[in-house]
């Protein structure tokens, strides 16, 4: 089977927004083994939107619309796909109702207009919105599929998910389940190279490599009658692959990197801080991204200037003019001092050189000393790593965050 | 005129990356006043491109594709394009020299493969590749034309503005020129009622209005023989609109209100620290996103938990018994602690409940305190103001950062 992606909305032909829908649908098809052959993108003009559909039918047996749900004039996905499988439209009374609880939950009015979002080809599946007010539905003719989902991507990516995915898998009579491992600091080809011998002759759960930055993912997925049987389909290769990787494995179905890293000192009830000089505060704000994080992260210094470096933690200014503020007896300094002021177990220090120009000493831009402190029976132990990240300002100072946040994921007492 | 834009890779359709290309490119098309009908998306496969190639060929005056102009076997934009309109591929010379010093730049061998990027239909204009290595290219037949850019968008981004808008103006006779008037805390229906008897009539310049967020723009386009002269006729239009809108308005051509706090900043040497519990540091990492914010940004705290805002940033325990952390109070002296700590001339305060669940008081997800502390002649003044957002945790925390940081740009300090 294979599918095309419609997506319908001016907005997108005016480059307003990039099609991230396309993007999160194509790749639960890519889980789902239906292959995608086309996204297409129209705007809110009945003739060219009838024209793509009509194309779309003709070369593919799932076609996918995003958008042109709504209450205007203009949105006019469902009479036109309606009308291309034959059917009339009909009010859809549990919807309905669902429209009109969403309003009154808001103390707002519903308008003529809005019912016009219950109105549902005859005999589809409805897709429920629990993530605003355009229901979504899929309907067949002759074992040709058109599923329409809501535009905005809120509503778009978590109903593909839940509802749409579920739909697609019974086509195929099977269920699926994806693992995701996530990988850090293993390049795509030396990660392809190791996982080939799993990978070649997998046809059941299947194995694919994607990068985003400094970090790769391996996605596994099975296919059986059931969600159940499709996962213990995984389990032996999920972790015959994470055996392969070792220690470059951070997690199995974890969302990123501080997700692990709060998860880690959660279970082991330890607490952390960070001084951060060319990050600027990415970690700690990664840090608190993940909900809970207040359970282990006390707080952290952003320490740009360097009398901030002395008078808040403490680093010796002897060190900064000996060595300069980009050095590693300073990122070492920052991690113990920030340790200390916050009464943590552990501590970061981050300062380099971000960019675009170096500081007056003569460092390149991108050296960058990541220091972390750990709290011992007697003390503390410090370790230092220096690294040389290329690319631009944003770049390196997420570099630097991700493998400041590694470096802890590492730490030895954090295993076991 | 219209225009197609035709992206060439399997990746876009497994969902690997979003196809931010074509939202770029239709940026550019509307500041051009170019049409763009569809975008469309092709896997690496011969005849499905052709095809795709063929359809917006029958369909659009200019036809853009990008990708697909790579070393390896798969990529075959160029053939195919060049086919289309009935051209031969030629070595050109000057693309082969750029790349031959490309990879001897870089110490690396180039291989027969990378010399295939070099070539280029006959009669081309070529686009020279400063950003990597494949030259992208346009050509014409009996009045239409198909500009080829490189995939990545690090490439094809910088090559379209640079190269292909220029081209594209010249075939309108025309060049243009497009100012961004952004605007902060306004709605966009609102925005829109206000320009109405501005845009309405306008034909030259024309006004489109964008959303960002808690963000408005404004983009103002005018037409003439050169650059500068259309230039000469937004002038006194934008100075129109931001007379209308006021102080709402943070900015013409900047790109953010970190980069309008930085620079207003740096214009009165004012120095500026922050404090942050639920931002979690994102008001310090969008301040140190500006290169050169070194020269008005000290640091900040994040205090996350209590502890920290007491020992750190010296907030009275009393406070945060009687008011609780999230209380404007707190934020106050968290503005003044940090300000005082750092020796800055501006505090920022900023204290919340971002969710997903409230803490143990009873106060809701989304309030939040942001205070900012100045210094004057006899000491300092503090102002505090409270705010209700609405949405998830990334939506509270950056609108927090948003509010914080236009609390800054509006000073009375900063203005004048």
């Amino acid at each position: 089977m294979n599918a095309e992606i419609l997506a319908i909305g001016t907005e997108l032909l005016l480059g307003d927004i990039a099609n991230t829908d396309a993007q999160d649908i194509s790749q639960g098809m890519a889980e789902l083994g239906i292959d995608v052959h086309y996204h297409s993108v129209v705007g809110d003009n009945p003739e060219r939107i009838r024209q793509a559909l009509e194309l779309a039918l003709s070369r593919a047996d799932i076609v996918v619309t995003t958008g042109g749900l709504g209450p205007t004039y203009d949105d006019i996905t469902k009479e036109l796909c309606a009308a291309a499988f034959g059917l009339p439209l009909e009010m859809h009374e549990d919807s309905l109702r669902r429209l009109e609880a969403f309003f009154t939950g808001r103390g707002r009015t519903m308008t003529p207009n809005n019912r016009k979002q219950a109105m549902l080809p005859r005999g589809c599946t409805v897709f429920p919105n629990d993530w605003g007010t355009a229901p979504g539905c899929a309907m067949e003719k002759n074992g040709q599929h058109i599923l329409m989902l809501p535009g905005p991507p809120r509503e778009c990516r978590p109903m593909f998910r839940r509802c749409a995915m579920p739909y697609l898998q019974k086509l195929s009579g099977n269920a699926i389940h994806s693992d995701w491992i996530r990988i850090f600091g293993v390049g795509e080809s030396a990660l392809e190279a190791r996982l080939l011998p799993y990978m070649e002759h997998a046809s059941n759960p299947t194995a694919a490599t994607y990068v985003r930055g400094y970090e790769c993912l391996v996605r596994v997925t099975g296919k059986a009658e059931t969600e159940e049987k499709a996962a213990e389909l995984n389990a032996p290769v999920v972790r015959q692959l994470c055996e392969e990787m070792g220690e470059s494995v951070y997690g199995v179905n974890v969302s990123s990197l501080e997700e692990t890293v709060v998860r880690l000192l959660k279970d082991r009830g330890m607490t952390l801080a960070t001084a951060e000089s060319c990050t600027g505060g990415l970690v700690s704000k990664r840090i608190t991204d993940v909900p809970g994080a207040s359970a282990v992260f006390c707080g952290g210094v952003c320490s740009y200037d360097n009398s901030v470096k002395r008078n808040v933690l403490g680093v010796d200014a002897k060190d900064l003019e000996l060595h300069g503020a980009v050095s590693e007896p300073v990122a070492a300094r920052m991690a113990q001092g920030v340790r200390t002021l916050m009464g943590t177990d552990i501590g970061i220090g981050i300062t380099g050189i971000a960019g675009p120009a170096s500081d007056s000493s003569e460092k390149p831009v991108g050296l960058v000393y990541i220091g972390v402190d750990v709290k011992t029976p007697d003390g503390s132990r410090t370790f230092v790593k220096e690294f040389r990240f290329r690319g631009d300002r944003d770049r390196i100072r997420s570099a630097s965050a991700d493998n400041a946040l590694n470096m802890v994921r590492t730490l030895p007492e954090l295993q076991g």
